[in-house]
């Protein structure tokens, strides 16, 4: 081996803060190492946790700092240097482009700072809240805290009876240059002095009780002179004027600048029904259709396409050529009457959609609507933009396919077209535009063929005009690339609930879900069925299995969605042996719905979301817990919120043919009840209400009379008369 | 709320270059997204792994890019730019520091590129070895594979009867894009033109076999001409080609260049045997003692600091007050004799101590030496250098102390004083004055009461100069502490092995180890007892104890060492009850060792280091499997190579007083054994072969013959004459 020469002909470089001790990593809340932002709903907080340490014994101080971006334009500059130990500025900052010389769009909030505090093994925490919509940063600040350590260490000295005059000159000194870095003003300074001096004023050794007392007051430490080991009632002021005026010149920073996307309580928590128009009438007779479906507590309509519809190779029922007169499937978008940014004729005007808008949102209700990229062969960007599409040699535009799978009726952007940014620029005015109207909902059809740049880029541009905007990616595809669209900014995101159907699945996909970092930018929709999804679990289980369906998705899942009216009449009808098409489907022809049919969901529909909208538990996926139940057939899981006052059980049997028996195994104390006393189980579907007692009980469930429960528990209080009462 | 105007006064920018379609994300090894290297030794392959993927359903192509960085000076820079997606240059770049300017240590090697290939779920993979010292960067590229894409769909549209016409000469254009990029003076080009012609002259129709046929060639798919199935003959090389010249245009580039330390073997595998020269006389005593511990089968003789010993408040037996004439700890370092380079005058000469390194050189044995960075009250440091360390009110040194106990032999540096420059200036002067005298390998005295900056740049600056250099953290800390000083650098560490006795502990601890990316930058060295640690399980177990924790030691760590002749000659008493210090610790005091005595465990130690050097299995921390043995007394796990080739299990009756039964349940898949047929167990130790049969074997340990066995595998295979052996 060759050995270089050991003869060094200058002094190696030093290029560090070689006095910055502390070390801060495996930062939480963040993604891909601050690539993505966390995702938060308004009025939720950020937890953030981190490890921090340093070489050697010494305690540490550190607080979290975070502030509110400005709404739109660009943030002002952080109000000092964030480069510690030398690292260069966050990767986040470089990210978002700041443009040089670009005035800033708002009053810089500056940074709030929050004391972090620990909790084991090197590991530490903080919270702070989200109040605003838009983007968040947060980072941290650690350093050496010598006053603290110098603290611990003299009631140790004290309590060891050993001599801490020169102890006491230590501490005086430090509390002198912490009055130093006082503001004059107020009286801060000038108390610390008084303190320090009094930590001089007397006899020194520790026999005489009071130099200890005093360096207790000082220190906050146990008064070994009053005998009780209590914190003497000055302490807590000492500690906090000496935190206030701690000597960070040595402090670390962060060496990212962590962003937290916040977006409107109902990205987190939202009540889906997806509905065609066409089949209902007119945007008209949709509006008056509103009543009905808030009632059954949706705060969500999604709409399929709503734009003139492609003639050439249009699709008729079931997938078949269309004959003359078939409406064609509403996917296939434009047509001489206009493209993405027109509205099919039939079903009204554009002033109509705005009426049906701004009337839904007096009900509680957001319209949805679809977006989806791709044109049919009518469609004016054909002519006017063929530039934007992929051509053949023949000089035909390249339709979509799978191959051997031909879709003639659907041609797909061409994203690596020359013309790229031009195409960017139209797709983000489609969707700016629909936002005009008053849309703030947007379902995104297949986001997973089109570039996650494109993505990453459109939701920015539109939060930034937007910052209410909430996205549902539409990606039925593998799982790193559902996570990525989430990732890029989708607010929440179709899963694979449908195809979840044994509670072994159920336990394991919803586990994965409510892992970190998922959980902190994947937000689940779960929809039982689609006008996609007709899952074989709904085809074969008749009433049960919608029903538990019903119940797994709206208690599973803070935000969930049914395609109407097909699931509450229990559509099960496929369109062949072994597909998951509608027979007869709606996207390729109009259905006469009977909403009013007897047997129809609808009741059970609007009782499960009263029951979300009445418990904060079910509002959030955090605070999922699954509980064996010793019954492969009976699935489990509760919701709690921190503090516990809200905690739901659900109980579901998957099986849609047999009662299933088996005992419920709860955590009690993480669930903040009582081991020794009984707790009342309320079953709000039904309304009954059973007295429970310790982990362990027993539940029978048949799938005929209703395949789900879902209990609230109310621990047990006594009233001044002993009375027994419930909360 | 407060909805910002929609209205936009200019179109928003695009500043990402969005035909970048491709994501490459969750890349390993990395650690702290390229905050810290990847550790290796030289010899091994760095196995990378990545998510890639892009929108849509195209085909897609990635390479690994790696290179060996210059060994001395500053790396030149790559040779084109890795500014992918429009992000700034790779962090690690910037963390090395790069003066703008200076030239180039050697000439850059450029990139060499490996294929990955698709594991599942999006998963890719590629290997690289690394096969001199120093630093190695790897980095991804991906894109998206136009012609595979099509080569694919073409092979589908064969199938399916389809007019492929237009299709091939889609494929034509592919092949003639990709020879205009073919450097015309070697004959791809000209091959590829030709190809691209061919597709073109005849009768386009799937019913005419020959165009099909062609395609198939072309497309290296298979021909439904030949009706086989089978891949054309020509194919792999058309791949090939187009692969060569494929469109890299939209390449994506991992946004990040990750680095990797390639070390000595020794740094990966070593076996050490610390020892007290001063118990032995002097370094030419320690010199007539080198054969003895090599033929034990060490390569590592650690001696504790060999430096003059400081009078002041010098420690004696057993850690009192020391007597006149005792000679003080070794650690307690310097006098007027001189400090950190000077050599303890009883012990030799400078000259000696190279005789000593270079004997022990030719015996296979590295000299370690211990880098304990403190000093005596006697140290040439304190009088020439008093800035270095702090200072008490009353102008004293601060000496060390764990409130309320008081070191006053010890001073430790100031690592926050002003002059902290030239301090650490001065302690690299000393690692690299003991490399200067052909050290390579040190064991560093608690690394965690110095800055980890401190240690980034030491170590980085030491590698710099003797990229062969090897250190081992001496560091019983909190984990998290641990952790870091291996990421900033050390390239072995000491564990909590000596206190994990029971088998559930080893399985837990030794789990976490090889779980990445802890895998990646920890390397474990197992210490059963140190002049520090004498174990609980030491001190009661009796001899079984020692065999037990030695042969775990062995087999568990792929380097481990014992503190000698202490080890070997079972020495166990404690200096009172509930301490972990030996009674007459050779910490404070000579002790005479008899080192032939009879019941000696030095013949076992040389077995066991034996069986370690003719089994590559236990040469590495990679392939370690624990296996359920039934029995909670009894611990089961094996090593192998990837191939297989190599598989020694380890079975060890952690309870040294009674004879353990149980089951070993063994993955006869994972470990390449045949379940259908018998294989040999052969028993390492004792050289006992057994036949085994099927994944669960029994096993009897009697702790008072041998607590552990170690079984090689062998396999059986046939000879012509149907004869059995086993390999």
């Amino acid at each position: 081996m060759d050995r270089p020469s050991a003869t060094r002909s200058q002094r190696p470089t030093i290029d560090v803060d070689g006095r910055r001790r502390v070390v801060i990593e495996a930062v939480m809340p963040e993604i891909d190492a601050g690539r993505f932002p966390a995702k938060r709903a308004v009025g939720e907080t950020v937890r953030v946790e981190a490890d921090i340490f340093a070489d050697g014994h010494d305690a540490l101080a550190a607080v979290v700092k975070y502030k509110l971006l400005p709404a739109r334009g660009e943030e002002v500059p952080p109000p000092h240097s964030w480069g510690g130990a030398g690292r260069s500025p966050a990767e986040g900052q470089r990210r978002r482009g700041r443009a040089a010389g670009e005035p800033p769009g708002g009053p810089s909030p500056g940074w709030i700072e929050v004391p972090m505090t620990p909790l084991i093994n090197d590991r530490w925490q903080a919270e702070f809240p989200v109040t605003e919509l838009g983007r968040y940063l947060f980072t941290i600040e650690g350093w050496v805290d010598h006053f603290e350590t110098w603290s611990r260490q003299l009631a140790k000295r004290i309590q060891a009876g050993q001599d801490v005059a020169v102890e006491l000159e230590v501490g005086a000194r430090m509390i002198e240059e912490a009055a130093s870095r006082a503001t004059s003003s107020d009286g801060d300074s000038s108390r610390l002095r008084g303190l320090a001096k009094s930590l001089r004023t007397s006899p020194p050794h520790p026999a005489a009780s009071s130099p200890s007392d005093r360096a207790a007051l000082a220190a906050g430490s146990p008064s070994p002179a009053s005998g009780e080991g209590k914190t003497s009632p000055a302490s807590g002021e000492v500690k906090e004027l000496m935190l206030r005026y701690a000597d960070r010149s040595f402090a670390t920073t962060y060496r990212r600048e962590v962003e937290v996307v916040v977006e409107p309580v109902k990205a987190r928590f939202s009540t889906w029904y997806e509905l065609f128009p066409r089949s209902v009438g007119t945007f008209k007779d949709v509006e008056r259709l509103l009543p009905e479906i808030a009632q059954m507590g949706f705060d969500v309509l999604y709409l399929p396409p709503i734009h003139p519809i492609g003639r050439s190779h249009r699709k008729g029922a079931n997938n078949q050529s269309a004959k003359a007169g078939e409406p064609g499937s509403p996917w296939a978008i434009g047509s001489e009457e206009g493209g993405h940014k027109a509205v099919h004729p039939e079903l009204g005007t554009l002033a109509d959609f705005r009426h049906l808008v701004q009337a839904a949102l007096e009900q509680g209700l957001d319209i949805a609507l679809d977006i989806a990229f791709q044109c049919s062969p009518d469609h004016p960007y054909t002519r006017e933009h063929p530039e934007w599409f992929k051509h053949r040699p023949d000089g035909s535009i390249q339709y979509a396919e799978n191959p051997p799978k031909k879709y003639e009726d659907i041609y797909p952007f061409d994203f690596e077209t020359e013309h790229w940014k031009e195409l960017w620029q139209e797709l983000l005015s489609i969707v700016l535009f629909w936002a005009e109207q008053g849309v703030r909902v947007f379902r995104v059809d297949n986001p997973h063929t089109k570039p996650f740049g494109f993505w990453e880029w459109l939701i920015g541009e539109l939060k930034r005009l937007h910052p209410d905007a909430i996205l549902l990616s539409e990606a039925f595809t593998r799982p790193r690339v559902m996570y990525r669209l989430a990732k890029v900014g989708f607010s929440q995101s179709y899963t694979y609930f449908a195809w979840r159907n044994t509670a072994w699945e159920l336990y394991q996909y919803f586990t994965e879900l409510a892992q970190p970092p998922i959980r902190e930018f994947f937000r689940p929709n779960l929809w039982p069925n689609t006008p996609d999804i007709l899952s074989e679990y709904l085809q074969a289980g008749g009433r049960p299995a919608f029903q538990a369906r019903l119940i797994l998705a709206a208690t599973l899942g803070a935000s969930y969605g049914i395609y109407g009216p097909a699931f509450e009449l229990m559509e099960s009808r496929a369109r062949e042996q072994g597909s998951e098409e509608y027979l007869d489907s709606e996207k390729y022809q109009l259905r006469a719905w009977e909403r009013d049919r007897t047997d129809s969901l609808r009741e059970l529909v609007a009782i499960v979301n009263r029951i979300r909208h009445e418990n904060p538990a079910l509002q959030t996926d955090r605070g999922l817990r699954f509980h064996p139940t010793e019954n492969d057939q009976l699935l489990a899981y509760s919701k709690s919120t921190p503090d516990n006052a809200n905690v739901v059980l659900t109980v579901v049997n998957v099986d849609p043919h047999h009662v299933q028996r088996g005992m419920v195994n709860l955590p009690l104390d993480e669930l903040g009840l009582d081991a020794d006393r009984p707790y009342q189980a309320h079953e709000l579907v039904s309304g009954a209400r059973y007295l429970w007692n310790g982990p362990r009980n027993f539940v029978e469930i048949n799938p005929h009379s209703m395949p789900g429960q879902i209990f609230r528990f109310r621990r047990r209080v006594r009233s001044e008369h002993d009375f027994e009462y419930f909360l």
